[in-house]
């Protein structure tokens, strides 16, 4: 097993708003746990005022996927408890996420909440969620999407992938089975702490289904073809193909203890049976990839976050994904778990 | 009286941590207010537990400024509430201010309260203070420091100077004076709503003496008349010159009620004093200068914001400020104004 301190972090997601135009994937596969928070927002015991009632949206990114399931659970909390209650809405992620994106997008989209709700508050915690970063039993209700399957740190190389769900090396698949379930328990610890009794959080997150499937083989597919192109034409190092990772894990539903798996709606797919629009197929799950894991396996480049070549190395690797994707388009099984968890009452 | 739409909003500090690293005259002029702040934390009202302590940090930029005031004001509120209870920071700047700089700093720093206290929690607010930002009743204790001098526009062009203060334009001085005192009346107006009762804010900021001297007048001539050169040399267009404006406002005794103004502790001329280090002298005034206004000034360059241009504009400024400070150093004034300001309790 190699020395993990060559490894890269994961890398925040493309700046400068990239990741809040190219997630349309993340957020239609979010809309179904939507209705989970909904509920959640119904039934969540309340803080009696003047305790501040706090939202949490752990791994928030730019923020643009959160405006929907804020703007929900803010509706069905203001049926209880009206209109003038302070809500304060908390968005986290890494110290290194684009904080200026998420509040220029706050503040100046018209279908953010601060927009229509004065007496709503929002602030950013910039801090990793696999430490406390709230007050202990400060949060009524939390949601986290499309952001738990990112491993706190890359546990070893993938010889034979760039996603570990793909590759045949058991050593690789058992050091990240093991990362990925720390990781959860530490994740789950953390919000223990920080949610009231009672309070709920809703995740969405990526899966594995129960027939063992990651999804997205034919994205993930394309992706390694191209790298391993682009090694061949001299484009990337070895080295630095070598130190590419991924380090996302699709968890299963052991894994999560009674969660329930379901495949995501694959609008993609949908929209190509319509439009018969190949190049358009393959560009939007290109996006995608570009979106979520990009900046991560540029990391892995002998030279600095965000130079020219950064961009070049981006760029070709969009256009070889969209050109593979476009020449065979398939549907794509997406699977996502999602779940509410919920604090028991302590009646010590 | 010229169309504002032209002229630009304050800009952002310099970021990647050149805030941090150059304000070292706005580090020097708070200490006196820290013990303000530290006289008010030992005599403010507290919020019955289980209520959230709320420190609140009114423009913050990159945060390292912060660490003195923040950490002296949990020690004496550590004394009154034992170790265990929580206490919440939030750091509010404008949109585009670095929070990644403010949260790497929190984070990583020795010196950052979150390294050595497990029960305080910090966030950031990414909106502008003229508007309620925190909950109503939310803020026990407050702290300003080297930020309400920036007013909330610009309100016209200054035909003779950059800053206002060294203006002979009685219409600019006058449209510069109205702006001062609305911002401020919208500041406490908004910060009235969000302190609790009892609640204390101390605020420090640069001030017109009761001799009628704004101060650092050297520096303010050094800039002019390099930023002049440059427009000769046909570094900077006639029309970008005519835009740039630094929109600090330095408010009398009198425009800030009760206040009381008291020179700053000149840190670089003392030094200078010990060493005869004339170069050093100039490039510490020229360094102020670069952390505070020089990415105001290039806002009205016709490239955009960061661009080669950009940066050469702003080093050759420095060395032009740096080489006419170096040549004849004379001790700056450093007028400020701090003072605490204390929400009544609301007997109604």
């Amino acid at each position: 097993m190699s020395d993990q301190s060559e490894f890269f972090k994961p890398a925040p997601m493309e700046g400068n708003g990239a990741y809040n135009r190219s997630s349309s994937v993340q957020a239609a596969g979010s809309l179904p746990a939507v209705r989970l928070l909904e509920r959640a927002a119904r039934a969540v015991p309340l803080p009696p005022a003047p305790e501040l009632l706090v939202l949490a949206d752990y791994g928030s990114s730019e923020g643009h996927n959160s405006f929907a399931p804020m703007t929900a659970a803010i509706a069905k909390l203001r049926e209880r408890v009206g209109r003038s209650r302070a809500i304060f809405v908390f968005h986290t992620d890494l110290p290194d996420n684009d904080f200026t994106a998420l509040f220029q997008t706050l503040g100046n989209d018209s279908n953010s909440y601060l927009s229509t709700d004065p007496a709503i508050f929002a602030g950013a915690i910039g801090r990793s969620y696999f430490v406390q970063i709230l007050p202990a039993s400060s949060v009524t209700l939390g949601w986290s999407a499309w952001a738990i399957q990112w491993l706190s740190r890359v546990p070893c190389a993938i010889p034979d992938q760039v996603q570990v769900a793909y590759s045949h090396d058991l050593s690789a698949r058992s050091a990240f089975t093991e990362q990925a379930a720390e990781d959860w328990r530490t994740f789950l610890t953390m919000r223990s702490r920080e949610l009231r009794n009672g309070a709920r959080l809703v995740v969405l997150t990526m899966a594995t289904d129960d027939s063992g499937d990651f999804g997205y083989r034919p994205v993930v597919d394309a992706l390694y073809a191209t790298l391993v192109d682009m090694v061949d034409q001299g484009l990337i190092r070895q080295e630095e193909f070598r130190r590419m990772v991924i380090p996302t894990f699709g968890r299963t539903r052991m894994q999560f203890i009674e969660p329930f798996a379901k495949n995501g709606d694959d609008r993609i797919w949908t929209e190509f049976e319509a439009n018969r629009d190949a190049h358009a197929f393959g560009a939007q799950w290109a996006a995608f990839c570009r979106a979520s894991v990009f900046p991560t396996l540029a990391a892995s480049l002998d030279e600095a976050r965000g130079d020219a070549r950064s961009a070049t190395f981006m760029d070709q690797l969009e256009a070889g994904i969209t050109a593979r994707l476009s020449a065979a388009p398939v549907q794509m099984t997406i699977p996502l778990a999602q779940m509410t968890l919920l604090k028991a009452i302590d009646e010590t």
